[in-house]
Parts: structure tokens; sequence; C-alpha cells
């Protein structure tokens, strides 16, 4: 799924408000209104873009003529001292957008690259990377955007679209999975598929035959996730591991069988890219 | 400076429109209305906690009359299996806000608890460490504010209040700092200092002449670092150094004798406080 | 699934400022500020109540501390004379406010009590009404609420918590429902199901045999229609049925076996209930 | 008047926010970015057509170089299977805007349709029909259009454009009609009319004699009615009729001379002109 | 009529913000937060208080349960030394809010001032002074309302509530009153007030045959405007002067026997009544 | 600093939403749509011109395609009858927009107007005129704006872009002026300036042995100011004058050495420059 543009640009909009604000003291007292420049993003280490047309959007907020003679599309590989985005304009915008710009871009491409070395690791096992809900609060939509550019899929957007019984719902209903599957599929429009969370083969066995759509496998040791795949394989729709996942651990966790991995720390811990602008 | 909480408001409810949407169908199919519970937040690791004064409030945007029987403040030190908050109320208004609360808990957590180690680092050097404007878009204030709770210092909010002449500038000028002072002195409101991003001991002689009320030293080794703060020592209000700063490199860089060393990476890169409800 | 009343206020603000403005003329001219008053609000035919609470909040924006001695909840039955809401308060708060609650109640009791028509028609059958994406622009969630207020279900919210390929998208493909199936199982996440909207039995087979999790069937003659839930019982979640729905047809299409019937209807062209308020 | 584009733009975001959210999972998993194609939108019953230029803002939001090669202009008749707007562009965005534009066009094509049949009932009396006050929540301004596109004219817009003194506003006052008129005059702007609401001939005269610009005849039989019109004709600078109006009743009311009648089923009970869009 | 608060919580809400920002730097370093103080603002010269409740609120916004021992209403008379209102509470809250609070104060007290003295100078006569649409962008409401405190009346808000035929109108028009008082009619709705500008005998002549509910004439000398009046008076419901109107000429055009004399002065020009806040 | 355009937009948009509201009956009613004229923008006294960027955007706002065959740049003089602006477009649209256009032209040129006379008053002295942050609420980026055009420079934007300790923070702190720039320099970031009022000797001696950056003399008689500025001159960054400023006393303050005189009626009580639109 494509960026919805029509939720970027208020991102964008408090993203040059909040370093904006009244002006740009600095820019506007030193460089007349008049004076041009080229700058070249360029990034300085290796990864995966993300980000691009975002931050031409930045520039172009600025000054709607400004133009773009270089730019990387998302998802290309990036290395120290390459050009990603080289930007022909108005001095002024190109200084007052430079902060802003850098920021979506250095963010958004960690979290692709980070996603990028997940995916890898696990590559020819048949297992998927999706992200959570754990993002930073403002940005889900572009994060979970980084996660796709990075080839990972996404989880459910939010609360509101998808069924996923965990833990807390089951402790405050007595942990009957049978009747949380059911009051689910009775009030829930019938397009949300329903996930249950489970830790035991117990609570797998229970979902199965409350007729759940997927079942998310969380926390288990390697044994038990294997033995909770063969029991689950086929009689589910999907089967999702979490928990205690990272590049060191999440190859054996794709090899159990399973179809999606989450991973937090996707969108919660990945360092930058650093990149930086040059007139 | 505290948290203006008439701009956090905003953020907060951005945050939880973007997990909750249209409604949490998971948690209102299966928790009935009227069904109350308790909840604590534990931290799983060790490190400096931000952010509850701000979870408190996700949570009431979603029941006003929610308790807390137990909070930590922020700054307080927290440790694995720590209870960070205790909330008591609506079990369908925590299991809706836990999510957006322990998101803003965590990256605001991982931010105080980067600077601490920071601040640690140069303990009683006389420097002081300051953030940058490389801070997720959407959550500036917000991230500042954590900088403040970790026992860093600001640098300036955004481009409105502070003059930070640096490279892209002098070279948009053709390199005349002295020119640069002068127009930024002409134009800029009194109330706001000028500061001058140097990478020579030629600069900072032109820096100080000019009557920069202070200098930022950018990416400078020791010897030069220590050079250039004999140099401006007593002539200009403050030194600044930035440029290749970590956990290894601070303690060195603050013994030259700088004012301030700003580090980027406490607001862009610092991994997250793990933290988690359980009812 | 509750009305999400953080959606709410917005729609009660919009809905207010259109009808006051700059203020009310009339009321502040002729009526002191401190004149007090009670007014009911009576139902002027049968139907069933939708909206009481949003009435409430109606006044209560223009009086905090009005109270309300009596009122119906959402779902009650109404019949010609019945006080539905009564409200004490000031005079002037209730006169503005009343013609915004009155709209609110009257539009969606309009929409509970034409659903109620058709759930009534299909008692026994083991079908469910459900509506569909046809609502008044601006509505949408209070309109959906209504239909649960009256017994029906809800159909997806929008285009964002599920898939369901029709007949548009079809056509733009080339007709290969195999091919779109997979497409959208590629792309989606795995908590949205896939419904395939189908007008002939060999699409139904496709559907099945691509995977979908449920399918439509649209405007089908009753033959028809029982032979495509013949064939589709039992391997697919779900069938659904829709066009040509109206409360003389909607039992015989129930009859077919199929789990939903989504009907248009409810949402675009129900008659108000009418109400007034008696001071 | 025409339609004040300034405040159609936010109500055309908000419909498509509530039904697009996050984006359209099917539509982007499907048809590939650069897919274009041509659609029609076909009336299926006959019908006065409103809201054409809406429907094509609503296309072009999602994709600004859209065309229409053919688009009736509202006010235009119409027929089943007549073809209402064609429009080219992105297959995408064609299929994401389609719902939205067709609300728009059934429910405001509805209100056009419904006045038009009472305007052409009462063709050659000399009144005139007039919207109400009782609009659907959010969508007044774009309702009263559509009144005036059938034929019909606007009453006041708000509380805020006219003074308007109805039975609650006496009985608050104790009923003296002289002095509610007198006060109106004193507190509102001299640009403001007034006119009262009367259900007998006594109120009629007390109105008159008090210096109102109009009077309401609200529920008066037919020979009050004709009876009040005499009594007030050149004595007042209007007369409207209200309540018990219908297709069957309105023609006789009309005959009895009045300048206006209000209608408030216009607005909040005109079932939609039911349309589609072929591709 | 009253203030709207609906309308003026928003205005408030920006005033501080532009004020705000970030945060008060100096306020919030200096002042312990739980520093406690009590203020008065004390007027500095003669005039009328408007504005007292909109202060309150600027304080309250900052702190809710800030105490106010002492208040003077709206309308009171100033003198130098005088006590207008008295705040007790968080001292931060108080030095925060102090200047946004005072810009109310004297911006709206000069105005309520000024349009006293204009009342002041035609007591007795039967005419009424009323403001015009010349007022301070976003301020309107707000300023009519002092206009009102001051004992003025209103003209129409805006170009949305009164029609008002005027020169440029009708040179656009080719200059012919009848055609234009009758398109006038024709569009607009009933509840709206035609009124013409005239500035010749003829043209009044021509406004009371279109059948014009009032006329407004423009600049006229004296001589002029008193045969205007006396061959309008009685054939039309109001007669308004405007032009050339100070505190010199306002007794003499009242005298004429017009029923409003309308100032742009009022709210275009007003000086601001002093104020200051003593701790 | 050149106006942000940014923020400019919404001011625009508000002012028009406060005079169009609902739509102008006036000129849609008599006007026809396609009627398309030229207007002449004449001043109707000597000022400066401040407002001419604003006044085409609120035109361009209501017709995208409207011209300016003429247009005066903010900063011009103005005289009697003098030709502004000439704008040529849809009638409708320039009717409009007339008053709004006006009400910004007046109102900011009426503040750069009397900015200039004040600037006049002390050419040669080396004194600056500055504004204040008594300003029009919700207008303080224009005002600040006009100010520059009428050769005035900018204090501060807020509370949030420098530190001015003030006489009520002395009086909260038992007035130790020691430790309130103390307290300022250790919360504050460094980018901001400190600068400390001061109405006596002893607290000039204060503020520089503070180490304050600049210092206010507020309402000090010409003798005391002269001896303040001979203490603190080159001990100090500046030195800042305020208090019982006017044209008549304006000179000899400046004559006393100080650098920055603010002038509270810049804002809050400049009147405006009259002009007038013709067709």
């Amino acid at each position: 799924m494509p960026l919805e543009w029509r939720l970027v640009e208020a991102i964008i909009e408090r993203a040059l408000e909040e370093d904006l604000g009244a002006g740009d003291w600095t820019t506007d007292s030193l460089i007349p209104e008049n004076h041009r420049t080229q700058g070249t993003i360029l990034a300085q280490a290796h990864g995966v873009l993300c980000g691009a047309e975002i931050a031409m959007r930045v520039f172009q907020r600025l000054e709607p003529a400004v133009e773009f003679p270089h730019a990387l599309a998302d998802g290309a590989p990036l290395a120290p001292d390459m050009p990603v985005l080289r930007v022909a304009g108005s001095t002024r915008a190109i200084l007052k957008a430079e902060r802003t710009a850098l920021n979506f871009l250095q963010h958004l491409s960690g979290i692709a690259t980070l996603t990028r070395q997940f995916v890898d690791a696990i590559a020819g096992t048949g297992a998927q990377i999706v992200d959570t809900r754990k993002t930073t609060p403002g940005l889900r939509l572009l994060e979970k955007y980084a996660v796709r550019v990075g080839g990972g899929r996404n989880h459910r957007i939010g609360l509101y679209d998808g069924i996923l019984i965990k833990d807390n719902h089951l402790m405050a209903l007595g942990g009957d999975i049978r009747e949380a599957v059911q009051r689910a599929r009775q009030s829930a429009h019938h397009l949300l598929a329903i996930e249950v969370e489970c830790t035991t083969l117990e609570q797998v066995r229970q979902a199965i035959e409350a007729g759940a759509d997927g079942i998310l496998l969380d926390n288990m040791p390697l044994d038990l996730l294997r033995e909770a795949v063969q029991l689950a394989k086929g009689r589910v729709r999907f089967i999702e591991a979490s928990g205690g996942v990272n590049l060191q651990t999440v190859r054996a966790i794709a090899e159990t069988g399973v179809d999606y991995i989450s991973v937090g720390a996707l969108t919660h811990s990945a360092p930058i890219v650093p990149m930086h602008l040059e007139l």
C-alpha cells in the first residue's frame, strides 16, 4: 500500500512548524531573498533509503518551484557519500527546510534499514517480518510505510482494523478463549480477522477450536514454538510469532514454520541512517 | 522549563487517534462496559523515567475519573520489574490507552536514559550536555523535555529562537564571518544571542572579532579543540563543541574546557526503555 | 461497539456551529439570561430511539450544568407523544440547542427504526442485516451506530478496514479472481478478511478456490442465490447477499441461508422519526 | 446564491477521511499505480441533478489532473441510465473516490428532486417553497444549495441571520407578542427582519400591530389560514405557512395567498436518487 | 446579544499561543512552580471597562483554579488607579497570562470608551450609534461586543446577515436601484432586510419606490441629510447616516432625525485604555 | 525578517470567514457570476504603506486568477488619492474581498506610519525604535512586520524567544537581581540573551554585576537615564529605554545614548491610514 498523501501533509506541516515557528532569524538575516543555490543530501552510512518523496515535499512546502536534478527512490541501497537527493532553488527555502527534511529521511531510512536486516536474516524460510503498534507517537503511518519499504509487511494499523485477543483481554475475561472468540465474532464486523495470543499448547488448541483465523505465539521457546506450529498448521489461516526476536534469534524462529514474525524494535529502536546536506 | 501542557494535549490526541481510529473492536467486543480493573506498568530494564504525567493524561483522556494509586516521578531511576505507574479504572479505557501510554513512556525514557549516560560521563568537568534540532518530527518539545529530565540542557528549540551561523550560511555568503555576524546583529532582535560554527582557529578569531556571543567548534580533533578553547575563553560568552561525540569520546571533549557539548544521538537514536502493563 | 465519543464531539461542534454561527439573535434578545425552564422532547411517531446521549451532549455543550430528569435509552421503542428526554436548565441554552438536538435524534432514530424493520422481517432465519458505505457524508460513525442500535450489524467502516473485491476492481484486472485474491493476500495485512463480489456461480467457484474468506452475492435472483449458497456453505467463512433488498424481498433472501444481507437504504434513505420539544 | 467553495472543501475532506482512513487496501493491492481508466456515473431513476461540481472536486482531491469528458450541470433532469458524469484518470483515484462522490450526488439530488416536486405542485400560485433548519448535521449549506437547485428558496440559514419568534419563545415570555417584537427590535441589528409564528388570528393581529416584518402561520386549517392571509396581506412584508405540508396538501395551502411555504421534509426525509459508476 | 463563548475560546487560545509559544523562559526559570501570589489589574485612565470576563478566561486557561477576589463588570466606568480585576493563584500562571489578558482588556475597553463618547454626544436625540465592518481582522465578534458594552448597537455582523446595496454594487449594475432591490428580494432569504446606500435625493426616492427596508445616507451635508430624512421618514423602516462622523459632528447629524449613525472609527482607530498589573 | 507566509494564510482565512460566513447575499444576488471589473484602492491620507501583498492574497483567495495591474510595495510613502493597488477580475470576488483587504491595509499601514514618525523623530541619534508585546490579539506577527516596514525593529516576539526579567519577576523573588540572572542563565538555553528591567542606578549596577546581556531602563527621568547609560555603556551588550515615550519626548530619550527605545503605542494605539476601493 502506498503512502496516503492526504495524511502526510499535516505531519510535514507540524514538523516545519515546530522548527520554523515565527521564522528563521539566521537565514533571513544573512541570505538575500533572491539568492539561489543547489544542495545535495549525502548518505553517511550503509542502509536502505526511505522518505525521499517526503523530503521533496518538505522543500516544496517552502518553495513550490524548487527542482530536484537527482533523487534516489525509496528502497534504494545507501552507502557512505552516496548522493540521495539534489535540490536546486531559493537558498533561503533550502536552508530552512534542510533540518526537517533530514529528520524525516534519517529516521525513516533507519527503520527501513533495520527491517531489511531482519528480512535478509530469514531469506528463503517462507516467513515474513511484520511490524507492531510500538511506533513513535504521531508517525505510525510513516513508520509502517518504512517497514514496507524495507521489505517487511504490516500488522494491523491500529486497534480499529483487526481483532487481536491478548493476554490482558483474556485475564479480564477469566481466560476463556472460546468465549472471547465468540464475543468478537458476534460484535466485530465480518471483514476483520480474529487472532488469539497464545503462550501454551492448550491455548493454541482452544484458539483453533474456537475458530480463530490466526494465532500469535508469544515468547515461546523454540521447541514449544515448533510443537505449536505443527498443532496449528492448516487449522488456522496464519501463525505469527513474537517476543525475544532479534537478529540472532530470528532465523531459528522463522525455521519453525511460522508465517509472520512481529518485531517491535523495527519502529521503536532503529538508529538513524546519518545524512547531511552540502551546498 | 516545565512542559507546556497547552501543546502536549494535541500530541496525545493525535497519538490516540492513530491507534484507536473508529474504535477498538477487540476490547469493546470482549470487555463489558462496567468492568473495572487495576493495571501496573513495569519497567523491564534500567534507565531514567520520563513521561509519567503524559502517560497519566493518556489514560485520563479515555476515562477522566481513572485513578493512579502509584506513580514514580519523571527523573526516577528505573530497574527491571520496578512498578512505574499503577492505574485503576474502567478496563476498557485502560486497555485502549495501554499501547499509546507505553509508546510515550518507552520513547521518552529512552531519551532521558541516554542523556543521563552522557551527563554522568562528564561529571565534574564543568561542561554540560545539550540537545540539537535532530529530533523526531512532531515530538520536539517532548524530546527536549526528556533531555532536561535526563540532566541535559536544551539548545535553541528551533530556528526561531536563536542565531546559529553554520557552514552552509557562510558558504552561501562567501565565507565572510564578520559580514554574517553584522547582518544578524542588524536584523535579528536583540534578545537573541549569535553563535558561529567554526572549524578552524582562523574562523574562531574572526567570530570573536565580529562580536559573536558564542562559538560552536564542530568536528575538531582534541588538540585543535583545546587550542580553540584557549583562544576564545573569556572573549565570548560561551563555547560549544559538536561532532564525533559518543560515550567514549565525550569526557575528553568536556575536559578541553568547553561549556556545552551538543549530541544529536540523544534524540535521534536512543533505544527505548522497555516497559509493559500487567493487569 | 459503543460510540467513540472522542470523534462525536467534533461532529456536535460543527452542527452547533452551522446553526448558531455568531449567535441566536431571537433567543438572546427575548429571553433574560437567568431565565430557567424545563422542556420535553416528545416522539410524534412509532420507532426506535437513537441519539439520546448525543442530544444530551448538545444541550450540555451550551450549558454544562443542564439536567435531564428523564431520558429513554437508545434502542427504546417510541410511540406518538412519548416523552423521550426531559431537559431542565437555562432557557437560552435549551432553545439554542433545541434544533440541533432534534436534528440528530430524528435522523438517527429514523435509521434505527428502518433497521429494526428489516431485522424483524428476517427474525428466526439465522441471517443478519448489515449496513453499507452508502452513508451521509460526515456522519458515517453515527449512522453505523444507529444501525447497531436498531439491531443490525456493521459491514466494514471504510475502505481501510476490510478487503472487498468488487466488479470494478475485477474489470480493471481483466476479471481474474485468483490473481485478485492473491494480490490482496500479499499486500494487505493478515488481520483483514477478503471478500469477493460474485454475480455468477463460476465466480463463486473461483473465489472459493482462490481462498477468499467470504463472498458477496450481488443482485442474484433467488434461485441462483440458493445455488450459490449451497456451493459455498462451509467452504468460506461467510456468505453475504446484496442488491434488490427491500422489506418485501428480504425474508426470502434470508431464507436462502446467507449469513449477512447488506442494505444501503438503512443509511441513505431512512425517513426521520419526527419529534418536537415542548417547554 | 452560489455555493461558498471555501466552506465545501472541508466537508469533502471529512467525507473522504471517514471512507479512506489509513488507505484503501483493496484498490492499492489490486490495481497498479499507473493503471488508467474511464468511468461513467449513471442515474438509475428520474430526478433533478445536484452535486456534479462537488463530485468532480472529490475526484480531483485524489488526483488533481483527472478529466471529465462529460458532465451534466446541477439542475439537469435525470432519467434511468442517463450519464451524469464521465471521469478519466488514475484507476486507483477513481475507485477510491467513487463511493464518496456518489454519496454526495445521491443525497443532494434526492433533495433537489423532492424540492422540484413541491415547486411543480404549486406552479402558478405565486407562492414559493422554502426550506427549514431541519437539516442533516454538518451538511446544512449543501442541503440549502440543493433546495435552490431544485427551484426552492432558502429560509434563514441559522439562528444568526434572522429573527423568528416561535411558540417556545412566547411561552417563556408569557405570550406577549408586542413585548417580544419590541425586545427583538431593540437588541438585534437593523438588517434582520422579524417574523412571528402565529397559530391564532389574535396572534396575527398582535404581530401586525407590534410591527413584525412577517408572520409564520403554523399548522392552521385551510379556512383559518385564508382568514389570516386576508387579515395580514399588505400589512406585513411577507406571510409564510408551515406544518402539515405534503405533496397532497401543498397546492391548497399555496392558493390561500401565502408568500412562502416551508417544508422540513425537503432536507430531513428526501430519499436518494440512486446512481452508480461503471468503468 | 451576549458574547458567544464557543467562538471566544479559540481567539483566546491563539492569543496565548502567539505570546507563549514553546514556553515562558523567564518566568519558568525564575519562579518556583508552587509559588503563589495575588495581582491587581489597575486602570491608568478614565474609560469604560470591556473584557473583564475574557481576561478571567485567559488566566483560567493557564490555571483552572485561579481565583478572582474582585472584578468589575463590563460597562463599569474606569478611572486612574481603579482596581479592575484582582487575581490570586499560581505566580507562574499569572505572569504568563498577564500580557495577553491586558492586551484584550486595553483594546476592548478602548472601543467601549470611544463608543460611549459618541453615545453620550447624541444623548436625547433618538438616534443610535452603530458600528461597521471596519474591524480588526480576527476580532470582529469581540469588537462588536465592545461596541454594545459602550452603549452602541451593531450593524450587520458580516456580508452574510444583511443586504446593503452600496455604490460599488450599483456602479457594476449601471446604477439601477429598482433592479438592484428586486434582484436582492428575489435571491436573498426573506429574513434579511434590504438597505440601499444613497448619496442624492433622487436615489432616496428610487430606494423608497423600490421597496427598500432602509436607506443609508452616505456623506451628505447636513442640509441635504435633513431633506433626505424628511423625504424618507415613515416610508422606510429605518434611516442611517454615515461618513464624516466625529465627536464634533455627530450631534448635528443625530438631530437631523436619522435612526442610526454608523462610525468606523469605533473599531478601527480607538486608542487603548492603558492598564497594568501589580503584584 | 520577511513575513512567514505559512502563518499568514490562516489569519487571512479567519478574516474572510468572519466577514463572509455563509456567503455575501448582496453581491451574489446583484452581480452576475461572469461580470468582470477593475478596482483601485486609493489612499486617503499621508502615511507608509503596509500590507499590499497581504491584500493581494485576500483577493486571490476568492479568485486565484485575479490580476494586479498596479501595486505599490510595502514601505512606499502614501498621499491622498494615491493609487495603492489596482485589481482586475471577477466583480463578485473583488467586492467580497474588498472590506477584508482594506481592513488589513488600513490597520498595518497605520502601524507602519506611526513607526516611521518615531523613527524620523530620532534620526541621526544612533538609537533605534523597537516594538513591544502590546499587540492586538491574533495579529502579532503581522503587526511586528508592520513595525519593520515602518523602519523600526522588533523586540522579542513572545515569551519564548528572549529573557526579560521584569519588576513583577523581581518582586516575586524578593528583588534579588543576581539570583534572578543566575537562575535564568542556568535554565534557559544559551542562545537567549538576558535583559533586566531597572528603575534605579542600584539595580543597573546589580544587573551589570550579575552578567546581564542588556538592561531595560523603565520610566526614568532624563537625568537619571543619562546617568544609567553612562554607568552601563560598554559593560552590557545593549541598553533599552521604555516608558513615557511619545513623539515629543522620544528624541531627548534617544540622545541619552540608549540603543533601543521600545514604544507600545506603535501596535496598540496607531490610528488607521484610511483607504477605499473605487471600481
